[in-house]
């Protein structure tokens, strides 16, 4: 098979969510993890959606090729200038151009020492 | 692809167990994390599966359109009055009359600190 | 579909590790988490392999019909007398005679507080 | 099915990262845990890919018949003498010859305590 293809275009992970507090040296977050193995840059364009409220679209980043780009998703705007806001129970629609591989993780140490989970996110394209 | 139906109708998740004991002010729980990303609200079915008694069915969620729902496993009742108690092992079935994605993830305090973790679901259907 | 044959015959979790430590009253360990959501028994056989040895076989197990077995990993013997060894890297294949669902995970104490994780095996078959 | 041929030749792990801190008697590693249970010798090859230089490539394992291998990846070095940095966003592609399952699991204990985080590799071939 071409592995220059691996992957999909569109990505889902149900369960996100950024912690408003941390504790020790590192900062809660959340990161969208993007592996781009072909030979084309990767437009992604992410969407939020949250449960009592519009979604949050136009979210965009990209990952060159034969790169990874680990998103903060906490960084990400749109061009209207929204960002995800913390302490809120979301979820993420990851599309590309191109086909990649995402992977989804949370770090949280709201309470002290370091909480991880991850998962592959669901390709569903 | 037609992105606005994305998912299954069917999930798995076998390892669920909503631990009775919580440190901190993090409060221990389950969530089953829905995204609908299409255009008809999804009602839900959940059924509990345990190691030595008969299973609990009809327990009953909801995700509206284009929202996503981070369902609380520990406060859903059905028309019985049956929960799921905690401190005993179980799993859970995800019933959906429209697609969508579900990702599990458990928290736990039991000891101090916090430990943290999810997968997405198994779509059987 | 019918959803009375959810899962798969052969299920793959090449991480696992029983530590040989705990702290606290929660004990280090690691569950096969299996559901049958069949109306037939499942009869369950685990082979354990190892990095330098041969493989243990024949380790058993039982899953009810719409019923959850949260399997000890640590508690499985074999005819012969043999269990997997704690602070030992192995991998598990799991093989049953009907489908179910399979999911894997690792509670860890060995330092002070708590870690979890968890993942879907791999369907093999 | 052939059981004797689980898994896949190729397979990806977006979210990869080498804690450069570790507490207590755990040091924080990640491994790339191999499942072979087929007859023949897998000879892996590995491929890291990083956010803002070229990957590095030709970094090699390998597992056994009937054996699994819980690779460290912070130990391996290609032919150049190339290593993975520690505290530096990368990717893996691991490919093999023969089928394997991966599973990719990250245990960090650069706060105090202990997280864990795994997930099964993103088979793409």
């Amino acid at each position: 098979m071409a592995t220059e293809k691996a992957g999909g275009k569109v990505w889902i992970v149900p369960d996100c969510f950024l912690p408003a507090e941390s504790t020790g040296k590192l900062k809660s977050h959340e990161s969208a993890c993007v592996l781009n193995i072909g030979k084309k840059p990767a437009r992604l364009k992410l969407t939020a959606y949250f449960e009592n409220r519009e979604p949050i679209e136009g979210l965009q980043a990209a990952c060159a090729p034969r790169r990874t780009n680990h998103i903060r998703i906490g960084s990400l705007k749109n061009r209207r200038g929204q960002a995800i806001p913390a302490g809120t129970p979301f979820a993420l629609k990851i599309e590309s151009n191109v086909k990649v591989v995402v992977q989804h993780t949370r770090l949280d140490t709201t309470q002290p020492a370091l909480a991880l989970m991850t998962t592959m996110a669901f390709m569903a394209g």
